[in-house]
């Protein structure tokens, strides 16, 4: 029997690696010779690289780049130990996080950071790149992050334009003469769970602008301004980036990595599943125990638990769900490749006793249900 | 996928039945083609003739008997359908519920009509009789029962004592010349969940006569008696019972039939479920499933679970219980038998919650664990 334990966090309860380890617990309990692979995995909601980290090996690589406003601060990405795979995490050097509440102004603010750490990942030997674009404080259409990669956006009489979204409505010609070449070579992916378009009332500008720090006034002219930016990469780079849903992702850096980067726009969970190496257990493992702390109708909307399932499924493996809450209305996810739920509560309680006994529970649960699957093997 | 669903009831919640229904629903949800065995069971707190009244098939028979005090009251007994088997309650000829405080006395109740009880039943063709012994008012040895099948009770002048075990000090000998010969016919089980020996400060009277009416003085006035008896039996009989644990049961009733009809003493709960004939299903189902309000060290203690699931070992069928709380140290439950155990508790939540959705609870609860089985078919 080869079990991948690949549990999320229980919040504020356990971590995932916590999680993983009780029910691994549990299953060698029950069956002592079982084979156990322990993957801790997240939905991403901390960001792709902590995501990334918690279930895979991977190297940290500290980078000096600019932040939103230009600065130089103390950014990092990751690279997947012995491989040639990247994650970039853009809010590392892009993010809102990086700013204060006065400094926040999407007119201004560039992803230049962002192309800095990919270029850092280029020069070390990188050829994949995995980019988790959440959090960012920008509303340049990723114009920032092709700049730091050798890309020109010229005004009509040639001058380069300044960083930020503001002055994209100068942009006459984009010149990629110097862009690093080596894009050409890689294979880039973005977690991306937003399928908001680039411009319009869904829009990059008009939906998320405005936590960025942008007025009534200025939503506007960051939305037009990215429909001319768009006008202008459909002219010379002979892409269409209005009609694609996602571009509108993290100020348009969706259109920015699809257009310049021919980046997939891929489901996060999705994502960072593959990238810690999630196939190749699913080819391998009879069983796959999963867990959260709640499982209800949010859960069903993309993150773990749905993600490993759906690709648990593609390979045929069970998926079985431990969790401290089932919640209502969650029927529908025993379709999407869900074999079994069971709650960690063996007894009427408290969430605080649930809590604080919940390594036990876990292994215990776990432990059954590998003897109830066990026991239909004669 | 055969299934053998065999609960005990959730106490002040569901009764046996209620719990079989719902379990059977959660088989069908997860295996639809499953054939489902419903066998209620219980371990006999009630009494033996309600036990196997749960699980199988029975006709009452309405019987006029002498109470303990040898008034006639309407009593009942039963024939399990198509067989030749009687199950006999002591308790409802000579239990101690038929008599008000002031009337209990262990020196004059009498055994009689248990007594007339078994007759009737061999008057109907019975030759297999069940007896359950809990709850008797008696603490005459079964002597009034021999005595309702023929037998005599003779002091030293012959003539034919008194019922009650107060008069058994009187006793000289044992006239069985008309006692009912159709006994010698008879497979006679008993359901006998302790395991006192007759006499001593273990035994029948010292350990049960209290509670009977007994005063001090009486209890040692009983305890001397029965040793006599106890005697004139070996010198009559050739049987000696003093040696032999559960005489004692029932105030020496174990012994009055151990002696006088060769019956076995067995345990309470492997009686029942063997006239239930839970071995038939044994043989044919792939799975139990049984359950009980709750698990904790007492279950391991002679009940239904333990019953269940050490018959079921015997037939390499594993054992699944579904319950509502999961006590403490109950780990050697999976040494006798039991492959899982499952809380029906879906989330932190107070008792009475878990009451109100008992039965949906425990329909997912059974949905789950039958999927976890299922999945590990391919």
């Amino acid at each position: 029997m080869r079990v991948l334990v690949a549990p999320d966090s229980f919040k504020e309860c356990l971590s995932s690696k916590e999680v993983a380890t009780a029910i691994s617990k549990g299953i060698k309990n029950a069956i002592p010779d079982a084979e156990v692979f322990e993957v801790p995995i997240s939905d991403g909601g901390e960001g792709v690289l902590e995501a990334v980290m918690q279930g895979a090996e991977m190297e940290l690589v500290s980078v000096t780049v600019m932040d939103p406003l230009l600065r130089p601060i103390a950014s990092t990405y990751g690279i997947l130990k012995n491989t040639n795979t990247a994650v970039v995490e853009m809010a590392k050097a892009s993010g809102l996080e990086l700013l204060t509440e006065q400094e926040k102004n999407p007119l201004l603010t560039s992803t230049y950071g962002t192309g800095q750490l990919i270029k850092h990942a280029l020069d070390s030997g990188c050829r994949k790149i995995v980019i988790g674009i959440g959090g960012s404080a920008t509303n340049d259409g990723g114009a920032g992050m092709v700049r730091a990669l050798g890309g020109k956006f010229l005004d009509v009489e040639g001058n380069e334009l300044k960083d930020g979204g503001g002055n994209l409505g100068n942009l006459a010609h984009i010149d990629l003469l110097n862009f690093d070449s080596r894009i050409d070579e890689c294979e880039i992916q973005v977690a991306c769970d937003v399928s908001n378009p680039l411009t319009g009332k869904n829009g990059a500008s008009f939906i998320y602008g405005k936590q960025k720090g942008g007025s009534i006034t200025d939503l506007e002219v960051l939305d037009e301004n990215l429909s001319h930016y768009a006008s202008i990469i459909k002219k010379d780079l002979g892409v269409d980036v209005l009609t694609i849903p996602g571009t509108g992702a993290a100020g348009g850096t969706g259109a920015g990595l699809l257009a310049f980067m021919n980046a997939a726009l891929v489901n996060g969970i999705e994502l960072i599943l593959k990238t810690i190496g999630i196939e190749t257990y699913l080819k391998k493992v009879d069983l796959v125990i999963t867990g959260e702390g709640k499982i209800d109708e949010q859960t069903l909307n993309g993150k773990s638990i749905l993600g490993i399932a759906t690709m648990a499924k593609l390979h045929y493996v069970p998926v079985i769900v431990l969790t401290g809450k089932i919640g209502d209305k969650i029927e529908h996810i025993y379709g999407v490749g869900v074999t079994a739920i069971f709650s960690i509560v063996n007894r009427p309680m408290q969430l605080s006793e649930a809590i604080n006994e919940a390594p036990l529970l876990i292994e215990q649960c776990a432990m059954n249900v590998m003897a109830t699957m066990q026991c239909n093997k004669k």
